[in-house]
């Protein structure tokens, strides 16, 4: 009997992923650019246990039992770490053995936050460790068959994931850009916002998009190349006002594609394009882009923010989306105590700039999350009996 | 002395135009299709009186006094006039005599439904009825220098603006696809939404889409050509179908390019994506697209129906969009009794569909009109003294 405990983190994406060319193996028509996120505020946890004892392969998602072999993105998973166990040589522990995968989530999957790519990445990581095969681009085309956006979460700091031209999908790989160490004061405030909205599931919302949008193509072809090069050159610039209008513009684009798509899709609400305009207003009231907001397939804004600044975005937040909450349970994550907010947002031209922000109806925001760029997945134990 | 008094339409696009290759001639990027509408429900009604003994050039818009020598697209389109009177050797009255304008709206501005078209139109109609000029597609490029869409209400039935090549823009004409006899059971129920939204204005919006997005040019030299000639195709075969599907296809990329604005343009509110949803589960439970949504830049849904659908889509709109109102205020237009209604929606399986149908909150809806294809504009009444 062998087991091992890993985390993975969630990661976001700055250059969206948006539609497969192969919905098999899950090869995207495009390359796509994420930041991973700190695994204290957001993360999956996965324990797999292998036993010569167990009869079947078993899993538990937040503690409740889910069909293991019926799936066959798990399948597929297991199955490839098998094949590079077998290549690499590795005898760690036999593949005949049975598992039993126990993974949890550390935030509430309600809130809408992309949960899968941590809980794929955090699987083959724990995979990875069990049957001693090493963390490369080649693991990340095994996370990929799990969830596409997976592979992202194999490495910390900036990743790209390049779509990659080979039918086998074998060079859809993803590769770090750079790691959590390169820019450090990167972080990032979650705005989880009230939704009453069923939404289209992304896995169907991008295959209607591929069949029906007739901008999608455009975009994958011509738009995003550009970009891609654009927001590494901005990272590695630490160029954050160009970083901050590649990602809010991309975020658009891909809710353009979204609406373009037959019958479109539309995962922003009332509360989301407040955000928006409330981004652009802040930013033009302090005269350049101190903040960048990107939307996945749902409402919440993920705000992107350097350190410095966190004060005075959290001052506007709270003037312009009041709330009656104002416990810790409000604001969580990497704590900022309102004295520090107001002591560091004291200046009262900015205090006078801020009257001018639109104020919203009360509590249209559920919380808030303040975390910031992480590293990738790691192994928190293993033992042997 | 003398003075005309005329009536000129509302029209609504269904190729949309969006985006200008040049501002001051408006010059649109794109060809765009409208139906023009029933002047009995929507119209601009205007006067011109030309006297020798007025002093200066004067205009009241809905009994309001506006500014007439300070407006750059109102002398145009007045000089424009002049400029054919000259060509045309018309001497009908002298054109140094001053004129006043006194033009009204029959239906409430505050229901954001596009009423500068039928305004410019309607402007240009009674000069060119002043001046003694013929309606013919010279005509149209006068319009279009007041406000883009004008020029299409100049015709009646189904309308092509052609984008032109020419610089001087004399080749940016519209022209008539079919008379309004042509399908004349094509009917439109306009439901105006309550709104709060303080949208971006339709000209400032589509400045920054031509300046901004990177999909709008891809849109104008590649979609849309190929649209049009389906509409097209579609409108001369009586193909509802394929006309609605195009129109819905068409609304959506508007708002998608919209999106792709940078900072994007938000036009449709949550309403409007809930009628959305409602048109595509209405026609997904009748089996086939019987009606087609199209919205402009601003939260009201247009639904091009046939006019034996109508009793059906009104069942189904009370029935999804339930409101306490029910007087004539409500139900606006063409008139349509609820005993219709009930008797033409008598049968079974139909009101066990609409079962079906997602029920919104109470009052999300304004009011409703219904008007149909119509004519273009006309003269009521020409007086000498």
């Amino acid at each position: 009997m062998f087991s091992v405990t890993c985390v993975a983190p969630v990661n976001i994406a700055l250059i969206k992923y948006w539609g497969k060319r192969n919905e098999d193996l899950i090869l995207p028509i495009n390359d796509s650019v994420s930041m991973t996120l700190r695994t204290d505020e957001l993360c999956a946890e996965t324990t797999i246990t292998a036993s010569e004892s167990f009869y079947s392969n078993k899993m538990w998602l937040n503690g409740e039992e889910v069909p293991f072999e019926e799936n066959t993105r798990i399948l597929r998973c297991l199955n490839e770490v098998h094949r590079l166990a077998i290549c690499a040589g590795s005898q760690k522990i036999p593949l005949s053995w049975k598992i039993h995968v126990k993974s949890f989530n550390n935030f509430p999957t309600a809130a809408g936050l992309a949960s899968s790519a941590a809980g794929y990445a955090c699987l083959v990581y724990s995979l990875a460790c069990l049957y001693g095969i090493p963390v490369n681009d080649q693991l990340t085309t095994v996370a990929r068959q799990g969830s596409g956006s997976a592979c992202r979460s194999l490495y910390g700091g900036f990743v790209q994931w390049h779509r990659g031209n080979l039918d086998s999908g074998c060079d859809s790989v993803a590769k770090q850009v750079v790691s959590s160490k390169f820019w450090p004061n990167m972080h990032l405030i979650i705005l989880v916002v009230n939704d009453q909205r069923k939404n289209t599931g992304s896995t169907l919302g991008m295959q209607r998009s591929v069949q029906t949008s007739q901008l999608i193509q455009h975009r994958a072809d011509k738009v995003v190349p550009e970009r891609v090069n654009q927001l590494k050159t901005a990272i590695h610039k630490h160029d954050f006002d160009t970083f901050a209008k590649i990602t809010m513009k991309d975020s658009n684009q891909f809710h353009a594609i979204a609406m373009d798509t037959y019958p479109p899709c539309v995962y922003m609400n009332e509360t989301s394009h407040s955000i928006v305009s409330f981004v652009h207003d802040f930013n033009e009231l302090m005269g350049s882009s101190l903040i960048a907001y990107t939307f996945d397939a749902g409402p919440n804004a993920c705000l992107y923010v350097l350190e410095e600044n966190i004060p005075k975005l959290i001052y506007a937040i709270n003037k312009a989306f009041p709330n009656d909450e104002e416990s810790a349970d409000y604001l969580r994550g990497i704590p900022l105590s309102n004295l520090d907010i107001q002591s560091k947002t004291k200046d009262n031209i900015f205090r006078e700039k801020m009257e001018l922000l639109k104020i919203q109806q009360k509590n249209t925001l559920k919380y808030i999350i303040h975390t910031k760029v992480g590293e990738g997945p790691r192994l928190l134990r293993a033992n042997a009996r």
